[in-house]
């Protein structure tokens, strides 16, 4: 199965690469934009069988080694 | 309305930052891992009122701006 686990920046934290592309796309005539937020995704592709306690896993690798829960929040979802 | 554009490796691609996360991954014992691909989501919120051929106009910036078209992949979609 696949899973996708999407890291983005807290609201209130500075996020100088999305003000960087917001910058951009206002310097390339895109009118309207009111907030960019960039991120990053992770796809996991891992075994069927993930045995006991899987989500469990999923969240403490989550927090521990895909995020810096202090300014990065994180979800993530089972895609197939 | 809110825009999340995911821009991926494309698959041939050489991924070094899903390789050193799928290593970080089986080092900590996470059993069943078969890949792991990075990439990049960027939340775009915009007016209510994007005008004419704005659909158009977010294909241009994914296309030109966003990603890499040689090496990534990229999706769109509207949030709310």
């Amino acid at each position: 199965m696949k899973i996708i686990v999407t890291v983005t920046p807290k609201k209130n934290v500075l996020d100088p690469q999305g003000a960087a592309v917001q910058h951009a796309l206002e310097s390339q005539d895109f009118p309207g934009l009111k907030a960019v937020h960039v991120g990053k995704i992770i796809e996991l592709e891992i075994d069927e069988q993930g045995g006991a306690g899987w989500e469990e896993r999923i969240d403490r690798i989550c927090r521990d080694l895909l995020s810096n829960p202090v300014i990065e929040d994180y979800r993530w979802e089972k895609a197939s």
